[in-house]
């Protein structure tokens, strides 16, 4: 069967026919995209329906900040094939008829084998001297406090944001339509969407707005989404959301600079520097507001408990002392997103009623989050052909 | 040596002379009233003046709300003679001589020895039927859930608030000096005071200032220590805190009523009723301002962490659910205190400088708080005789 391209809505000037769709999925971030390519690839023949509050993906979500760190380790034996297949993914090794993307781009952020060198205060078990090493930045690490290495050779640096979009565009070439600029909320029997545009006065407007009715719904907002199906739907879930910041460490790196793993923080290569990558330790709790913190009495970008575990790296770390770290002058000089944090910790789909699904990524999308957005578009119940 | 009492600064009317001491104590909680006292016990001959933003103890710190729950269980090896020694104290068994405070009063809220009753879900090493437990009240447990039960006998409820009072009416029978209703904050030579009043219109006033000289300053300001310090002093420490609520569950008790552990909460039979303690599964962030959550859509007034704590806990203890649990409305309405959490978990002292020590307390001061406190005294520099 060959099938025309769907329809994109990008904005509200193009008009929108509400009509029922087979499948209508919330949210065209990593997991929302990629779901809605491998339902469309499954099955060309399903109305499917993907939407967006913003772009492709959304400049304010999880997504366009994944640090984009594939790495085998930390993985437990029973995800180590999906952590297989989304690395085939990323890497562009599965074919088209297996769900393949193809690679990147010319013009996206490459995806560059590395190793991961875990960086240690003494020697331990398949440790090496840190002087082997080869790639390290001079004047980041004190060697003195980092004296000894693991090398784990198996990681690789990819862009979720490029592979996000290369689902979506698959999905929307295979028949789906898209639409952005749009908020959406999970009804009983499908979603209400309310099509956004731009006032004179700079105001973000409810142009016009939606009932729809859908056969299902996949809510895959990312941290927007337990609160989004509660809300709407009045399903407690169990999952909770972390503000992760991201600052950048202007070190200057290249195509063979490691990743690096030094207390308790990872430093991944990028465009040049590093971002810095602090450990989520815990959810935030809810109606949180993020608030930037102080050093030595200066209001600074980043929020106090990433501050603190900085300051706790100096000494061995002591470029992050230095004025190579961005801390910024309040929050949004710092690059940051709310992260979903599944019960659990892995990403997760949830089927909540006969018609509503639940998928999150959260910090690990970036090993498994493709094998379980495959997992959720093969266990959704599509009637028809 | 025989010596007057100290002097009580309860409100701006009582003119206050301005004099350098040796020891002042910013905050009459637990921890700062309870240091105070053994200051004063050791050393008679000391000026010591003990401070607190409220009464004796305040309303709004945690002292007042802790949960006066004294139990062996959880307590590591190298922990065991600090419990013992505070076990002592609450009990009175601590001679007047060891710095013992006595029992309390008879308007006092009683020290009761109790059991403590872990609850299972299935028969576990050292468990018995839950039918062989006494004392637990009917319709609180559904026993299909939690079957078995381990009881351990050598717990205590008591009242820290009352400990409290004692110690701090003991150092200033003692001759120490307690100013009450008065802001104070350290400075590189003493504390700053700012004494607080009441104007026509309602609002807090500071009626006079004073800058105090202070041999050694003792910070014990609950959850407020770590950022006083650093505001006042520029010293940055690894002190969190959590609000922390405490509902109260209205299902009959007596002095009979175990204490019971299920499901992560822990229920404290108190006056009547019981007070629920949920677990501190961690600090909150910085910059959080405490929120009620909803329960099927209406506001409560216990924040969504504890709602969720509870929800999984409505199966096996099903008197939650029903209207014995007062949820309340707004934050106000529930029971509550900023709980210091100290790094490391256990009460702690910490020192600063030549002149300043750190004094926390936190979730297990109810058990170890007392020989804290104590160490601390031990620990104190203290010039002439």
């Amino acid at each position: 069967m060959t099938r025309r391209a769907g329809q994109v809505y990008a904005h509200v000037g193009q008009a929108f026919a509400p009509q029922p769709y087979d499948v209508v999925v919330l949210g065209a971030g990593r997991m929302g995209s990629l779901a809605a390519h491998v339902l469309m690839w499954q099955r060309p023949d399903l109305k499917l329906l993907l939407l967006d509050k913003g772009g492709l993906p959304n400049e304010e979500g999880a997504t366009i900040l994944a640090p984009g760190l594939w790495t085998m380790l930390d993985v437990p034996e029973d995800r180590r094939a999906q952590a297989d297949f989304t690395r085939r993914l990323i890497v562009g090794e599965l074919s088209v008829e297996e769900g393949g993307l193809g690679t990147g781009g010319p013009h996206d952020a490459p995806t560059v084998q590395r190793d991961l060198v875990e960086l240690l205060s003494d020697r331990e078990d398949g440790s090496v001297s840190i002087n082997e090493i080869a790639g390290l930045p001079a004047d980041l690490i004190d060697s003195t406090h980092l004296s000894h290495a693991r090398v784990h050779p198996d990681a690789l640096t990819y862009s979720p944001a490029a592979l996000t979009i290369r689902a979506a565009q698959s999905a929307v070439r295979a028949g789906a339509d898209l639409m952005l600029n749009v908020e959406a909320r999970p009804t009983p029997n499908g979603v209400y969407l309310s099509r956004l545009s731009v006032a004179n006065t700079h105001q973000i407007i409810v142009h016009e707005t939606h009932q729809l009715e859908a056969g299902q719904v996949i809510v895959a907002a990312g941290a927007a989404g337990p609160s989004l199906v509660e809300e709407a739907l009045g399903l407690v879930t169990h999952h909770s959301r972390a503000y992760r910041q991201l600052p950048r460490l202007n070190v200057p790196t290249n195509e063979r600079t490691p990743i690096i793993r030094a207390c308790g923080l990872t430093l991944r290569p990028n465009a040049g520097g590093f971002t810095v990558i602090p450990r989520v330790h815990h959810r935030d709790p809810h109606g949180y507001a993020p608030t930037g913190g102080k050093l030595s009495g200066v209001p600074v970008g980043l929020r106090r408990e990433t501050l603190e575990d900085i300051l706790a790296a100096l000494d061995a770390l002591p470029a992050l002392a230095t004025e190579a770290l961005e801390l910024g002058r309040s929050l949004i000089d710092v690059p940051a997103a709310w992260l979903a944090l599944p019960a659990g910790g892995w990403p997760m789909y949830q089927q909540l009623s006969e018609r509503h699904w639940l998928l999150l990524g959260g910090e690990k999308a970036d090993v498994v989050g493709a094998a379980v957005a495959r997992e959720l578009a093969a266990a959704l119940r599509l009637t028809g052909a």
